[in-house]
């Protein structure tokens, strides 16, 4: 799936030429789900958003997640779609699998659904012990008490007490909405406009040319660009191994682990950002292994608040874990994900019939595929201007579900439980939709 | 439980004087529990941390949220406390409540719990419809589009696109640690120090005298003291109805209105952080409906994350709030409270045995409260110096889990099925804790 990323991003990123006016991908015969709980196919009622959905406002439509299975989400008109978004990149076993429903209902986990704890200073009994010393220890203080001064300016949001530390970030990160995090995000505008900010450095990500067997001189130079440093001292570092919502920007093992050795010869914190490409999506439980390094980064610790987590959350997560060793899931989406590149690369001749050289010409080409097969519904399309409906509005064509991320890059984020099976579904379906689309 | 706060800081912010020396406040005979489903008292089988929560950190002891019941909690070592502190302020029902229990083992409410949706695009259907057009507007900006300066500017954190606005914040508030709401938190040093933050506007916050009807005018003079306006120009103004964290700090109705008056004059935006007053233990739904005014706040929205909320949570607040109504525990928990504040006055000869004129003398008397009956036990206790104990930390004595809060408060924060039972059984306990004590 890392490749694939990678590939989808190519064949968005360069303006491609018609390499085969009119070829049509054929897809091997979609052998039936090996997943006895979920759907064999897509099935669209109408036009979305459906009748159940009108008057959506920002979002897309409603859903009935009671009815959605595996990689099948349904909505509040029956239309079940294919969904290869799926919630954002969070649902990693597709809906309503049958291991996580045997948690829920065993009688032994039900303490943990309704007792939530303030784990911070009551955690059930073998709670696992993270919060050890080394984790609470802070660099610059080490085991320094703080001055009078700095107590005072503390509390009025004043340095020396709230001194002026910065987190190093790069264009085209995103890493949350909140204001800290926020201040090391700059993938769109619309998550940064009105929003008062800190003044903290910011360097650029590598912009790779594709294919990458072509440009390696070019590459490792613009690599070597974005590791210059710029003699501004910050406490930490931070960054995603791919910038998924910034466009699906790849560099290589190389140039993280010469940032990595920028940051320890600093003494400065090195911070990887998982939260799209964990979890087993790329192949690899973390996109970090990938690097092939020992000591990937540091983990930073000094929070605390009411529930410092949900272990309900932790009995799903435990099973998910256990799924995805039992089914072999980190090799079946290296297979599926192959696949799904392999016939993408197939289609490049239908890709080529568009120009997705900037954003206006993918974001028509989306609202495009989202809009066919509702040419009989009359409503107005979502007009928000404030809220974009990309990069976060799935588009729907046929009963497929897919998002947008960077400028002009589509994001393929299907569930673990994708097989190859799935991928040729999928390509079927696409390729009559460039077909139309021509 | 308003009363109860305010009262109760008085018995502790005051130097009171020992009244009745010696005397034993004696409760009614504690009747028997009218939840079915809990315990009848506490049950202390070890010192606390026990055997079975060795080796804690900075963690109070393990707890075993099957066995704990109601108003009871059970640790890891089968102690068994009635807690009035309930997960700071987090479980409002108590412990594996039957209604709660009921939500959980409903077939059509499992999928609310295995299928988190991305609720902001894909919302499950009759999903509330809060994000409004007039939720979602932005004051400054109204319907200008931005330059191509603010956008440029947005993206490196620079103003104009990210403006210099301010929130005003008080003095001694809490309003939560991620970065933007830390730069309006001001109660503790230990979560402010070392923290890079924004140069924000502070207003004191009133410092009333108790009893209240023998320094009116004084209070009015500390509440007109406190609503000076700077002249700094603000995007909005956050306060808490009690200050919590901050040590249960109180204002009138009339400070409050007359703040949301200023607010209104000057158009920036008045926000109301109920997340410790909200829910019913003050005998209203909402603190802010004290005021008795139809206005009390505005409501602030441009959030945008991968889930947006939990709808497994909602079903658990659905059914609160239907045990809420059915039980009438708003009126239970006036009452309660009034029983366990009538019980602190009778018990005020006993506490003025305790000199609790500043926080040194309180985190003492505290830490022996919590030692009581360990006596054998000849662990260190807890010495990081990082974090303190207090305020989060619950002590222990005889079965009795209480909080601390502001310099020298003890904070008092029973779930709403606390009845005057509880209260009873605990001023009993307290009584003879108070008692040995001296």
């Amino acid at each position: 799936m890392a490749l694939l990323s990678r590939n989808l991003t190519v064949l968005l990123q360069q303006n491609l030429r018609l390499v085969t006016p009119g070829c049509r991908y054929v897809s091997q015969t979609a052998t039936k789900t090996e997943s006895e709980f979920e759907y064999d196919a897509p099935s669209m009622k109408t036009p979305i958003p459906g009748p159940r959905s009108k008057n959506v406002g920002a979002i897309n439509f409603f859903c009935n997640y009671e009815e959605s299975r595996g990689n099948y989400l349904v909505d509040a008109d029956g239309n079940r779609m294919l969904d290869l978004y799926t919630q954002i990149s969070s649902v990693p076993l597709g809906y309503n699998h049958p291991a996580l429903m045997k948690v829920l209902s065993s009688p032994s986990n039900l303490s943990a659904f309704i007792n939530r704890p303030a784990l911070g200073i009551l955690p059930p009994e073998n709670f696992p012990e993270k919060l050890t010393e080394s984790l609470l220890s802070n660099k610059e203080r080490g085991s320094n008490s703080p001055s009078a001064e700095e107590t005072s300016s503390c509390m009025i949001n004043q340095s020396p007490g709230c001194p002026d530390l910065s987190i190093l970030s790069f264009m085209g990160a995103f890493h949350g909405r909140t204001m800290g995090c926020l201040a090391t995000t700059h993938s769109k505008i619309i998550h940064k406009l009105d929003i008062p900010s800190f003044d903290w450095p910011i360097a650029p990500f590598p912009r790779l040319k594709y294919p990458l067997e072509e440009f390696v001189q070019e590459n490792l130079q613009e690599e070597a660009r974005c590791l210059e440093e710029k003699g501004k001292p910050v406490a930490g570092i931070v960054i995603e191994p791919i910038q998924a919502e910034g466009g699906d920007n790849h560099a290589s093992a190389d140039f993280f682990i010469k940032l990595r050795n920028i940051a320890r010869k600093h003494g400065c914190a090195f911070h990887v950002d998982e939260v799209q490409t964990g979890g087993g999506a790329t192949g690899k439980f973390w996109a970090h292994e990938h690097w092939g390094t020992n000591d990937p980064a540091d983990i930073g610790y000094r929070i605390f608040n009411t529930w410092m987590g949900d272990p309900s959350k932790n009995l799903f997560l435990s099973e998910v874990l256990n799924v995805i060793r039992r089914e072999n899931l980190l090799e079946e989406v290296t297979r599926s994900g192959k696949t799904l590149l392999h016939g993408l690369y197939e289609l490049q001749g239908t890709f080529c019939a568009v120009d997705a050289r900037d954003d206006v010409t993918r974001d028509n080409l989306l609202l495009k595929l989202r809009d066919k097969g509702k040419q009989e519904h009359t409503e107005k399309p979502n007009t928000h201007t404030r809220f974009s409906v990309f990069p976060h509005t799935p588009f729907l064509s046929s009963g497929v579900l897919l998002g947008g991320c960077g400028e002009k890059s589509i994001r393929f984020r299907p569930a673990l439980i994708f097989k190859d099976y799935h991928a040729h579904l999928f390509l079927n379906i696409f390729n009559d939709v460039l077909s139309d689309h021509k």
